[in-house]
Parts: structure tokens; sequence; C-alpha cells
């Protein structure tokens, strides 16, 4: 080793899901919106003129910001945007977990969490979820530094209700607490609700899932002034300018178009409860997923065989080798014709 | 102070030029480009298909580094990109000034580097340039956890000879040295000839400036194959999918096409000469800039004064109220039009 590899931060990265392509492929492993952006995304990407791009984008994003504060009805200045939520996440945790305290969050849960904490040295403590992948709020009545947990819980699927996410917050006043809503939109009740009466609590959203949109790379936090304020600060140190030019525009563009977000959104959830039925019928066991994918483990076949067996057919699903997680998958929602494709496999292969 | 507010990481955050919009603006305050992008640029923005931003980028972002690979004619392992190349730097002091000991930069240089610097806890010690602003090769011989300055050298716009870069990589051979070549293509000579010979050297670069794509967000750095996966990793680590859609694809075009950029890049550079000459005539001292901007004082005039009479004619350029640069003006070469517009009114304005 040469001495100036000494200096080099050692960190073991998050791995994300794969990213095949091909005609043939038919990808349910990276929770992706099956349904293209809203066509209002379309016409702005058809008139946006290129000439522009010569121009730094607007520090501020206000043109998205302005479309988030009417969507939300949220003052602007309760309002943060970063390049997908996993930017917002990571300046999250370099702004507010600095106590030295662990944060907590649970076991099973996006396996960023710990990436971030490891990055920016921060201790933390992986709570158990009980034997049914459940988070259980009053495992949250610790002395800590901070607290984050994805509402719905990544890779189960499960939801909290909001007097579960509020008892954890109630808990935890003396801590920034984070509350992950990547899946919200998908069938739970978001924390936003909440934020008038915690000051404490950052709730963060994405463009990625149920907005269509995760090749745009768009998230968002929602909370009080001062934590609003403290991200800013935060991210002016660290890249005045995230989000580029069509990220404002179309990002602005995606939020305008409320009926064909509540009407994708519902034929995810459609096509996730159908799945329920029918992998069930299959021999699967699905926890109560209310999110765009299903977490599944069968009665007899392992989940790792299943997962090879649909790679061959070129059916990529998601599997995490993880101890508590090793015999279960991940299956995004797809269309109704990607789904029909893969229980049709499944059903000769588990004959 | 309410007991969370505590682990909040306090940071001075560095403060972008202003972003003023309008038609009878005169912007010379940003350094961006005064010609739009390549004419490819364009035509891939028309045919871009965005029913396809359902899906994450490469993670990778193989088109936009096979195209900097081809250009370069340097292997895929040797290239990183990032949100451009604040995005790039601030990933290179996280992942490689972690000594503890000081790390050098100039203390007349890119104002981001302390703020960087203060948001991870890098101890650092700024070099005193000299009194005409040159960085002193000999100044960055001493015990250091790293080595950063821009070259050409921001606000001044000074270059140093390819042998002086290298007598400050030869006396910091234990430590990662980074030449932050954001302005290199307006007539410096660039350190990427170095990379083969040293493997602590990183060399930065971006497509804001030469490349017309500030609005784009795109930057990216050469080094060793170990420099270079250990930016990855910790990218990897912060956040899996930095680039979007549009800046893989368009990025790759701004690339492809050499011809533009040189012509481009060569008007700039003659209107700057002639920009040396008439702000000359006006009384102005020049820096011997070999950027896309100059860097001014004038002999009768304070600099805060012109700043403050330009502006209220529309015609923004940057003040830096630094102690040593508080009697200078930084400004960005326009174009012809542009620039024979603010000769009008500093003639009449300096009679």
């Amino acid at each position: 080793m040469r001495p100036w590899e000494k200096a080099i931060r050692s960190v073991v990265p998050y791995v994300p899901g794969e990213q095949p392509s091909g005609d043939r492929i038919i990808k349910l492993n990276t929770n992706e919106n099956p349904y293209p952006p809203a066509p209002g995304v379309q016409k702005a990407l058809r008139e946006m003129d290129g000439e522009q791009f010569r121009k730094y984008p607007d520090p501020a994003a206000n043109v998205l910001v302005d479309a988030l504060s009417d969507y939300y009805q949220l003052q602007k200045n309760r309002i943060f945007v970063g390049v997908g939520s996993d930017d917002v996440l990571a300046m999250a945790f370099l702004t507010f977990f600095n106590s030295g305290k662990p944060i907590l969050f649970p076991d099973v849960t996006y396996s960023f969490y710990p990436v971030w904490a490891e990055l920016f040295g921060i201790p933390y403590e992986a709570v158990p979820v009980d034997g049914d992948f459940h988070i259980r709020p009053r495992d949250y009545r610790k002395d800590n530094g901070g607290v984050i947990f994805p509402n719905p819980n990544a890779p189960t699927g499960i939801c909290l209700g909001l007097d579960q996410v509020e008892e954890i917050i109630k808990a935890n006043e003396d801590v920034v607490v984070i509350v992950d809503e990547a899946y919200i939109d998908f069938g739970g009740e978001s924390a936003r609700s909440l934020i008038d009466c915690y000051d404490n609590l950052l709730v963060v959203q994405t463009f990625s899932k149920s907005r269509s949109m995760a090749g745009m790379r768009i998230g968002y936090a929602m909370g009080s002034e001062t934590l609003i304020r403290s991200l800013s600060n935060v991210k002016y140190s660290y890249n005045s300018y995230t989000l580029n030019q069509p990220s404002l525009i179309l990002g602005a563009e995606a939020v305008k178009d409320r009926e064909y977000f509540e009407r994708t959104t519902a034929a995810v959830v459609h096509t996730r409860e159908k799945a329920k039925l029918r992998l069930r019928e299959l021999g699967f066991t699905c926890t109560d997923s209310s999110t765009n994918f299903v977490f599944i483990t069968h009665e007899k076949v392992p989940a790792q065989e299943i997962f090879e067996a649909l790679r061959k057919e070129q059916i990529y699903v998601r599997y995490f080798a993880a101890p508590r997680l090793k015999n279960y998958l991940r299956v995004t929602i797809g269309t109704d014709e990607d789904m029909e494709a893969m229980y049709r496999f499944l059903e000769s292969y588990l004959k």
C-alpha cells in the first residue's frame, strides 16, 4: 500500500439492483413504475430549450419547489429537493445525526441506512423487527442520536399506521426523526400531516416510484423551517446546483397532473392486490404490502432457486442474501402483462 | 435551542453567484459559456424518449464514460463522473483527505475548498499566493494531508505551466494531489498527461464551462484505477444513481463534437484577449487570464463602486468581499455584443 492510500476512506458500498436491458426482459427488480411519466412531462420535454443548458440551473429550484408547494399546500421554506431521495437522505444523515449517540433504524430495512452511517462515521443500532417483520414502536423508546425508518418499510412492504408513527415520534422529541416515505403513495398514510405538530420530524419522498421518474433523480423532504434551512445550508456547502435544468422543468410537470398520478398509482395497487392472490395460489406467503412490490417466500422452494430460475427466463426480481431475508424475494409490481408472464412461468416451474 | 438542534451540523455555506433573469440582462457573473451546447445536444434532446424516465439511469453512466474514454483515449476505469465538478470534488475531499493532517490549497482560490473542508471536518491550511496572485510551487513542500488547487486558478485566471504543476506533484507523492481544471480548455495545459506517471494525481474537469452545459451538471475526474475505484466506492455509498438520464445522453453528445468545442472555445479566447486590451485602455489592470473570465482592478475607481454601477445597468459581474480580492472584479467573457455593451457603459461611467 502506497502512503497516500492510507488516507482513503474505506467503505462497503450499497449494491444497486441490476439494470439489464433488452427487448425480451421483464424487469421487476428495482421498484420502477411500469407506467410512463405524466403526459405533461413528455410535452415539456418536446418543448425544452436546449440552448438554456449553457446557464446554471436555479440553485433554489424554485419552479419545482413551487409545484410541490402548490400540490401539498405547504410553504416553500418547508420543502427541500435533491437528486433522488438518496441524495436527500444522505444529506439528512450528514446534517442531523451528529450527536455521537447511535441512531436507530430497523434491522430489516432499506440497506442504504447502515451504508450512510458508515460513510459519515455515525454510530447506529439496528433494532430487530418482530418475527412477522413488523416494526414495534415501543422498541424505539431508548436513548439515541436520531431515528429513521421507511414507512412502508422496505423490502417488506409493511406499513405502520399513522398512530404508530406518531408513537415513535412522541417518544423521540429530543432527536430528529426521519420517515422515509418512498412508497407511501401506494397505500399508506403520510406523516406529512404531523409536521406542523413536530418540529423535529422530516418526511422524505421521491419521484422515482409513484411519479414514474426514477430516471430523473428527484427526491424531496418536508418539515419545519429549521430542518429545511439546516438541510439547505449543508446542501449549499456540498454542491450549489444539484438538480439540473431538465429535472426542475420535468419534475414540476410531473407534480401538476394529479389525475394521472392517482390513476396510475391506483392501477399499480390493483395489480398488486391481484398479485397477492395469484402468488398465494402458487404456494407463496406474502407480507401485507402497501407498496409497489410484494415480498414473498415459497412454502417448498428456496427463494434463491426461484430467483435463478426466473432470471434464466429473463424475468428479473430482487434477492437479498441477508440472514433474515434469504428465503424471500422482492417482486416489483409491473404491468398486468408482465405479471401474467411471471405467473405462467411460475405455474409450470413450481408444478 | 431545542435539544435536537444541538446535533445539527453547523456550516457556513458557499454563496453561488446571482441567477438574475430577464431579457435585458447581461450576465457575466457565473462563468457560463456564451455559446449554446453543441448541435448534437439539441438533436438528442429532440429525440429523447421521455417514457424511459420511469426507469433508473445506468448507475455506471456507461454512455457518458464511453464518450469521455473515446475523446481522451483513456480507459473507462480511469474516469469518474458526477453532478458537476462540485459533486466530484466534494466526493474527492470525502474520499481522499482522511489523514487528519491539514490539506493545502491557495488562499486566493475557489471558495468552495474551505467550505468542503469545514463540512467534512478536514483540517486545512490556506497557502498565500504571491503579491501578483501567483501560486508558488515551492510553498507546497511541507508535511500535509493532501493538496488541491485550480489550474488555471480562480478567480485570478492565472495558469501554472505543466512543469510547475509537476513540481507540486513531485513534492507530494505521499498524498493525493487534485488539480481542478474547470477552465483548462481556455488556454492551459492539462495535467491529464501526467496521470500515467503519478498514481496519486486526480485531474478534475467540468462540462459547465468549455462545453456550455452548466445547466446539465456534469463533472468528471481522471486518474489511476485506485483513485477512480475509491471515488466510485464512496459515490456508491452516497447515491447510486447520481447522473440522470438526460445528463448521460446529452453529456455524451456534447463530448462527441470536437470541432464545435474547438471553435467555441477559440471564440471565447479571442473575445478574452480583446477584453484585456479594451479594459486596459479603460484604466484597468488585468491578470494574465487563461480562462473564460478576466480578473480586473481599476487604477482609480473602487471595484465595489463599479460593480454596483454595472448592476444598475443590468450588467452582472462578480464581486468578492474577501480581504485580498475586494478591489477586483471577475468578469465572465460573454459574446462580443455583451462585451461591447459593457465597454460602452464603462467608457461613459469612468470618464
